[in-house]
């Protein structure tokens, strides 16, 4: 399998070639406004003297870490600030193999593209275990699935790209079951503060051993490009993060180190809830739009993403041009994602245009019922 | 061997907590004014609309590849922009051992000490050649060393810690012992601008296919906390550094990059010039003063760095600290970098005070010659 990335260029080229006007459903991006205190925090920091543009500690900046630290409840020492949660996710899963507890990583399918590259980088073998159909957890298919030779379990909660939260009791389970085989569990929770539900709880209260949170501001900050994530390691693990970090990274940036820790500290819990809920009513109008369309889809319980299934219309790439081509909307084929949505389009909700995009899909299928292909 | 930054961390603290005033000669971290161009460019970036605010390229912002390019004068598709010289190190030494060409890297002993660091990290065995007295590359001992399980060969010039500027016709010899022994050849040149000979020249000046250069801007800037560095790869090996790159961090932090974009094409030759000209009046100031002491040092031909040797007071760990307590300045101890300068003590002329540094030293070793250790 292809990384996203490639595939998301590809696809973003192939819009952007396109004759007529293309919405893009394609890319993560977050289109809102950052945090004012971000804006005004970068602005203080270039003024500041050369000192402060230099190294900032390996593992971020105290205060930063203090306060990642306050909030997820843990010890400051647990918590290391990476560039973005990307590098977050290398090194959890990193720490999984390099413990000598087997080569298998078990990644839910459909799965984020970068975790089986991730494994196969790191010389570990990737296993893809089916989510259920509307994206939950299946228990019982990771506990068949793990053996002696699983060394990690990653989940992404809530989940790209199905939206799905899981619930903290089967999050339980698989570290139950991670327990049993020696395994860790890396919960890639980067899009926590797009929970709909109401009902998201960070893996850290399960107070596990076992666990590695990973998590960033790229999302919840609407700053992709920033690069500041964090890592949240169990004491027996963290010394050895560290290191890795230092000797791939020596530190993350600390201009985006600087403005993050300002907008954390000077953000209201507003600036939070305003984005999760254009989020959802962006989700409403797309999903009622699917309806009128008749097309199987997910109700993301979170996340950015719907993932949509239209019949005799399957989510190749082929499918995926046609539909820029014909329809004008840009969507991402579904076995960029593991091979359980393979008939499956993903489409990201961060774009002002997600209630025309609907519109055009309706209107698509409407008219002309496609072929099978 | 430990890597330099705990050990870096450790004098510091030391030294911190040390009841008098202490001289900091042990940080690498520029201590002069960045460019204002770079100042101005973050404020400018911080008031852009959202869309400046996601993602850049993975391999870095185009027209900051192409500037590099230009400086280079090596095709744009060869540069991959990295989160500081550290990764864009990580990414080619990476490089030269997943090629299956053996599992040994050679390196310069007086070493910089994440080179061995990555090395081991990346599952690779170290074998340090030394250098000449001065500093300089010893080209038969290479050969000697070079075997067919030879992955990689790094060279650092302008040298941290020795201060050496390699000479083209050396670094030619050193090349083609790779190419007879299928390795590659690391060539960091982040001192570039700190050339104190007038002689320097890239390695890419060799057009060799077996070369990987790499270099940032955290000292030609003063801005080691930015995090903005690359690398020059050879065609054959480029897509497999920006797959790493991408699985690693994704992308590099985008700020960062704009403002660097900036500095780059708006500031004078003279900024520059200036930071060369004050570490060479500093580099002056503080061997006149080892003259005065007895001590036995190399002139540094670049970087930021003076190795020196006291009689009977070799540069350990204890040593370096008697330093800091009994003369007020701190410096490295020579066992930090391999082997081959055990008895050497390394002083960073980055602080105004390098001048008054010496003066102490001289007091001091003048005044009471110190037992053998």
């Amino acid at each position: 399998m292809e990384y996203e990335e490639p595939k998301f260029f590809h696809v973003m080229q192939y819009a952007a070639r396109a004759d007529g006007d293309v919405i893009d459903m394609v890319s993560g991006n977050p289109d809102w406004e950052p945090p004012a205190a971000l804006r005004e925090a970068l602005h203080e920091y270039a003024d500041l003297p050369p000192d402060d543009f230099q190294y900032p500690p390996s593992e971020g900046l105290l205060e930063l870490r203090e306060a990642i630290a306050a909030r997820r409840n843990v010890d400051p020492d647990r918590v290391v600030v990476t560039n973005g949660t990307g590098e977050a996710n290398y090194l959890a899963m990193a720490r999984a193999f390099e413990r000598g507890a087997g080569d298998e990583a078990l990644l839910m399918d459909p799965v984020y593209p970068y975790y089986p590259g991730k494994t196969d980088m790191l010389g570990g073998e990737s296993t893809l275990v089916p989510t259920e159909r509307d994206g939950g957890l299946d228990v019982a298919a990771i506990r068949e699935a793990a053996s002696a030779d699983t060394a990690l379990i990653v989940l992404n909660t809530p989940n790209n790209p199905t939206g799905a939260v899981y619930g903290t009791d089967a999050i339980r389970e698989v570290v139950a079951i991670a327990e049993a085989v020696d395994a860790l569990v890396v919960v890639d929770e980067v899009y926590d503060h797009y929970d709909l539900t109401g009902e998201f709880e960070s893996a850290l209260t399960l107070s596990s051993d076992r666990v590695i949170v990973t998590s960033g501001f790229s999302k919840s900050m609407a700053i992709t490009g920033f690069r500041v994530g964090y890592g949240v390691f169990p004491e027996a693990h963290v010394g050895d993060a560290k290191t890795r970090h230092m000797l791939v990274n020596v530190t993350g940036a600390r201009p985006s180190q600087y403005a993050v820790h300002h907008a954390l500290a000077e953000t209201p819990p507003d600036y939070y809830a305003e984005a999760r809920d254009l989020l959802a009513a962006r989700a409403d109008a797309f999903t009622d739009a699917l309806d009128a369309a008749g097309a199987e889809y997910t109700r993301p319980e979170g996340a950015f993403y719907v993932l949509a299934r239209f019949d005799g219309f399957p989510g190749t790439m082929a499918n995926v041009k046609r539909l820029v081509d014909e329809a004008g909307v840009a969507g991402m084929p579904g076995d960029a994602f593991g091979t359980a949505r393979d008939e499956w389009i993903r489409f990201a909700l961060v774009t002002p245009r997600a209630a025309e995009a609907a519109e055009r899909l309706t209107d698509y299928f409407a008219a002309d019922a496609p072929d099978p292909r």
